[in-house]
């Protein structure tokens, strides 16, 4: 097939289509990851060095280095994992993540930068559904082994109380 | 035009691409109707014989044939429709669905799987919006005349607490 | 390259999910820019002339011409930003939305209509993130310098409750 302009129009055109629906599939695929309570496949989303960190919005907008989890490997957060599943006394709940579309920001060098809102909703054993966490997601993509993977992901949420009861990964 | 490998590839992405678009669209289309509360409207989103049901996450990941609703053709959800509309006595309320972006995870033979996360918030007259069920979608869809339609959807909700005042399909 | 029938059927899919991403990228943008607080970006998501209506669900239905805000340039949306930054005394709180995938509804004569619901959180300082204002955009859309801008975007809210600590465009 001869790439005319036209040609590589398309092409472009279908590579931007095909990124953004790959990154809104990665993130749905995150999203029931955790709301199935499946946490040992969560630290596969993350490059082997990735980094995942939660963080309040305030603490994030003035430069602040304190958050409410940052891990800075894939053995960290099964370290995570292993304290939430095993060691951890804590009231069970169910989340469910519900995320909007993703925002690609830039895709250069191999990593992609892209963001999204997402609200995180919480139903503890015979409680109503309510609003648990909310915010947004800021991520580091790279290409491995054909899959997109996350080289960071940074939740920041909006609300400034301290959630002494946040056990689970956002 | 020939079919060149790069072209064949091209094909499959744009095929994939497009799946997932329509689903998405069936999604927006079916809360959109329920919102409108256009309810006639809703058992045309199913196969003459889908299936309807809405049911407690502790229910169905124990297995349990326990369900709010559960509706076998549309014969029943017109039925349902009947109720709601004419004879149940209820407070009105509105209802808003917020939809995540779709999961296909199957689309062999004819019949898609695919799933999704929801919120559906309600607003009866003269009050707040309030979180009202939020949980997931997992449908059989299968194509006719042209259209997706459901050949099943459950709607798997997150709270056990038995919502006596839910009146409306999710 | 010759156009067969295949290919430009090919053409008209890839259009449409261009034409639906591209939607779903502006809807994304405008919920950035306001949840970042980049209040003086709102009025270019605008036409010159465009409108920005914000109207409770029970007027809207009635064909009421009562909203809580109607602006009808991007002027007037200026002066709206100026009073929220400068003169309006308020408490200051964060939003985040949380948007469907867009419905489009008809694209014609250079005018594409678009509807998506929305939630939005309210996060007030030292407070809970709590549900806000729930609702439907509506909007007509027309490309501009490349770009699609809202000709006019109507956000039609479902709670009846007048919110008098609504500041912020939704």
């Amino acid at each position: 097939m001869i790439h005319t302009p036209a040609q590589t129009d398309l092409d472009a055109v279908l590579a931007r289509l095909s990124l953004h629906h790959e990154i809104d599939r990665l993130y749905a695929a995150y999203a029931a990851a955790l709301d199935d309570r499946r946490f040992d496949d969560w630290p596969l989303f993350f490059t082997e060095d990735g980094h995942y960190k939660l963080q309040a919005r305030e603490n994030f907008e003035r430069g602040l280095p304190l958050a409410l989890i940052a891990l800075e490997s894939r053995a960290m957060m099964r370290d995570r994992v292993y304290g939430i599943t095993q060691t951890i006394y804590h009231q069970p709940y169910y989340t469910r993540h519900v995320v909007s579309a993703a925002r690609v920001l830039s895709s250069e060098d191999g990593i992609t930068t892209a963001e999204a809102n997402y609200a995180v909703f919480r139903t503890r054993p015979a409680g109503v559904s309510e609003v648990y966490n909310v915010g947004r997601y800021i991520d580091e993509l790279v290409r491995q082994e054909g899959a997109l993977r996350f080289k960071s992901r940074l939740a920041v949420y909006d609300s400034e109380m301290v959630l002494n009861s946040l056990i689970y990964p956002v």
